[in-house]
């Protein structure tokens, strides 16, 4: 069975590797569709993630559906052909975090594709891979495999939008046009927004935002002083951009929220502070997903939630390197995927 | 100018009036459309509505929308011409409720079409009416002077959802398909909710439950096995009827949510305590709205809601009658409004 | 080594039984004090807790703290000599309760000294008894094994008042001056409401709530008028009265909130619902506790709340049945405990 | 009468003016004590508070207390003797803002002793002032006017503690020990706070808060490494410094919420927000504050919290000068008062 592994900064090989054993309360899962996040991009082109840095070869990728291939003894969550979303994440469940019902900030997280501890959790861009019945959700209907393998982003999305609360009533911009910008937008239309606006410095994201649902998009670097004009009740910053990160602030009104949400450049984000007091504004992290990860799976194969437009384009396995290049290329895509051959 | 008055069980009459003198900061308005509540059949049919009798005419209506006709000294939220949604509600804006935000508890409380207080608050029913500018929010657009006339019961859907918070992820009951019951299905299903289900005695309600946007609907009677079910993390009570109530606990998850919404009978309505706390249920009333009406009048101006499915029935103020006694008969209609002849 | 078991209904046996043994990662605890729950009461003088009824015997006893004894192999959070309280709970997890942040309604606790489920889960009216580690919380510093005992019922007001949220500038009405009805006003007073009120209809649960810290108490016989006016901003019933919770719903201002807190009686327990709606009550059924057993565990053992005027008697084990005997009379008794001999 | 004026930077003047008027509604105080404020501070020495400029005569301050002199026709709500409470805030009850409850961020707030607008709003630094009746709040009991005049930075820490929620089983930290600082020591210990724990690069501050309740303290120069621990799962900065923000930053715990409160230097305060995201916190503003103002009333005058600590000089209204020379000097003062002579 063939694998995609980085072994360094732009050394990215599909290799066989040895069938892998499934033990107790495991199951043998075939690559459906896997998505590729800005984090495996990151460790593509740069050999590491932020602080995580790649020490041995990492399997990227934890957007992932898949067909069940084998099951082990004792499984009883799945059974052989059944159609699963995948989550990457293993909350322990007894920490603090997890008893507070906040499994994304769990002390011993092992999150899949991730270099953050050594050895490395590996992650789900192979043929086959094992997994623990517990990270299987089996869908039913006629939800496409490519369309499943959105369940992580849309869980992050959902979960920015759940550090809101509820969104009836109020005007929302989302900063970035990129997949969790447009996935933001999903959700906060879902979620009853008044109106949704979207921000981006690229005509092709906006494009995309619109094709999602957005009210209105505004070119961040001409409509300099619209975005200037306190208007909306929440905003989603969702390009790591400081520029943007100010637009918030300033359009954002007096008691309003602002969400960081999706990855943030390695370098520092400075910004200015004196407005979150003086208008009351709450800014709030946004990191992962909890059980909004199980909520995406529904919304996804109910076919509540469209989220064909992100899909820019599927490759297999094999060329992960031209999906990478790709991939990074904010100008040409949102949203590339993986297959198994 | 016309203007239909209870004056006394079972006697409503729509006689002739001077026309009204606007004073500063007033506006006339030509009733658009008027829909009749609940509370207005109680009214005329029982000359009280609860423990609010009847001591000297009332002109019933509070969910009304309008033109304005004329505007007087220092009016600058509206002008002549506007086609505009009437809030009936006059809060004071000091009371320690006012202050924390909670408008509806208002200790100063007018409310128009109500008997609540000596002189009667009168209400809008009537060809022309006068009221402070502050009550009348103008819009813009394509919406009819029908649908802007629910803008207060959608207001009422609107809160009961707002009491819950976020919806995202929550699968919901409400049970009763009558107006409430059915502009409830669209705040939830606006709110973003997995699924809706409704629950009546009768088959119209239900279908019109279906047409507002239910996913699936269950007869109370019938399906009593079913909804005996823990399944549902919400439920809005909208029927006020004691087997509802039940319904509601019995077939709410562990740590869910209840809430009573719409006018209560008037006998007192029993319940039994102890699922309340083994469940750890969140029981809680819904009263009127505050910042809800600004809501509801964007999602209807926006064309974001459709309340279409829901009108019965127009009457001319000179049917007043025949209108109420159709409104009464929830076999035979939702919601029934009265216009200016 | 003794241990205490209910055969049947007023069948309580102190017996010897045979030492157990410790499997890796669990611990053997010498019992310091243990509480005499009204569960603990149902069992022995009725046969049963509401629908549980006992089939085999069962050792009862949930509030507990203990010195350890031995440990396992791999046991990391405590050392024998180790001072401990001793949480009931065992959550799962991992089900969908757990996971969003509420372990007391898990899908598959274990709550020890139950008859819930079949085998019983025992419980630590016993000299030794063994548990997994993670249900140990070492303690250091003078508090005493009497007061460490507290932490299972204080985290139930605790939980309680967490139900609310936060109880600055807001005035507070317990029914009820049991034990649970005691340290709610702790609870309620540790919160910084602005008063605690307290009502029975017996005077030694009011004297020991004043002792407690209530800043008023109340005969809910004599002084029935003065619980008819709407004054608090939060009641929280605790007597499982059908009087007090009407009390509560009368008292209460409108917005406010009601918890339903202890152990209901078997009976059903109705009461009127209208005033929930029109006052827009939150009534709210607090069942246990989660995280909160941690933190009564900090406040006893940095002394911040003082438990010691509930404890009513001490007795040794062998003494049981008397214990049980004092602890059902609450003209004669808040908390009794068993100690090891 | 006399009045305390500032003219210019460094000009201020008390002199006399003529005896106002009292209209009906309208009540005239003489002062009791009146606190010396940062913003009083900037006026004097700066001739302006960041971006509000002296462009008129002002008379500063707006923590006061006092005694009515006189009522105009129809006051109700207090009489000529009363003791009272001075609130300087004057919401309009009708903007979007008041109706959500959030009154500190009103459109048309007039907030005393302030340059945001011109005219200027006057102050209270004067013998004899003149108000509506709503912005006075009566007590009886034992309470000085000294401890009186603490309502307002009372409230402000009141409100800072009440835009976290719940404080019960968290950890708090408070960068800098000013008033505001020393006051949200007395907050979060009102909240039931398991622990408080204050930073300041001085000793005379945090003496004061040791006397205020703080549990710990710490040099931020010297245990700069025990403040790069996380461990707080609440940090309030008080300090306007943006080092002290960095450490509220490092020291919250995963899924913390730092709050800022009270004023900020002129300067823009640029802060790294990355970790916003990864840890998931919230960082919220705290401005003013709203229905906080009544509770810190109720506060001082039950005598349930005691801010003599904080209190290091009165000064009758002719030292002025002298009076904000010692109040600026953070190494010899905490709060200094001006009192009528």
């Amino acid at each position: 069975m063939l694998t995609c592994r980085i072994h360094a900064k732009e050394d990215m090989r599909v290799e066989p590797i040895a069938d892998p054993d499934i033990g107790p309360g495991q199951v043998l899962i075939r690559l459906g569709a896997g998505g590729i996040c800005g984090s495996d991009i990151h460790y593509y082109f740069e050999g590491r993630n932020g602080s995580f840095v790649i020490r041995e070869p990492l399997v990227p990728g934890h957007e992932v559906s898949g067909v069940i291939a084998k099951v082990g003894a004792g499984v009883t969550r799945v059974k052989a052909g059944d159609k699963v979303a995948v989550s990457p994440s293993h909350a322990c469940g007894q920490c603090e975090y997890c008893r507070e019902g906040r499994e994304q900030l769990c002390r011993n997280m092992r999150f899949l594709g991730s270099a953050s501890v050594f050895p490395h959790v590996q992650g789900m861009f192979a043929e086959y891979f094992v997994l623990g019945e517990r990270q299987c959700y089996p869908v039913s209907g006629e939800v496409s495999l490519g369309e499943l393998a959105f369940a992580e982003p849309l869980a992050v999305a959902l979960h920015a939008v759940n550090r809101v609360g509820a969104l009836i009533g109020k005007s929302v911009l989302v900063t970035g046009g990129g997949t969790i910008g447009c996935l933001t937008v999903i959700a906060a239309r879902l979620g009853g927004a008044t109106s949704v606006t979207v921000s981006d410095v690229l005509d092709r994201p906006l494009d995309t935002a619109r094709a999602a649902g957005a009210d209105r998009v505004l070119r961040a670097d001409r409509d300099a002083e619209l975005l200037a004009i306190p208007q909306f009740d929440v905003a989603f910053e969702a390009s790591g951009s400081l520029a943007a990160l100010k637009s918030c602030v300033a359009s954002t009104k007096r008691g309003g929220t602002i969400v960081q949400v999706g990855t943030l450049p390695h370098e520092p984000l400075p910004f200015v502070v004196n407005e979150i007091m003086v208008k009351e504004l709450d800014f709030k992290g946004a990191f992962r997903w909890g059980i909004e990860f199980d909520w995406a799976v529904q919304y996804l194969s109910s076919g509540r939630v469209d989220v064909r437009p992100l899909l820019s384009g599927r490759f297999p396995l094999q060329d992960a390197v031209h999906a990478f290049e790709l991939a990074k290329d904010k100008s040409r895509s949102t949203k590339v995927q993986l297959v198994a051959a």
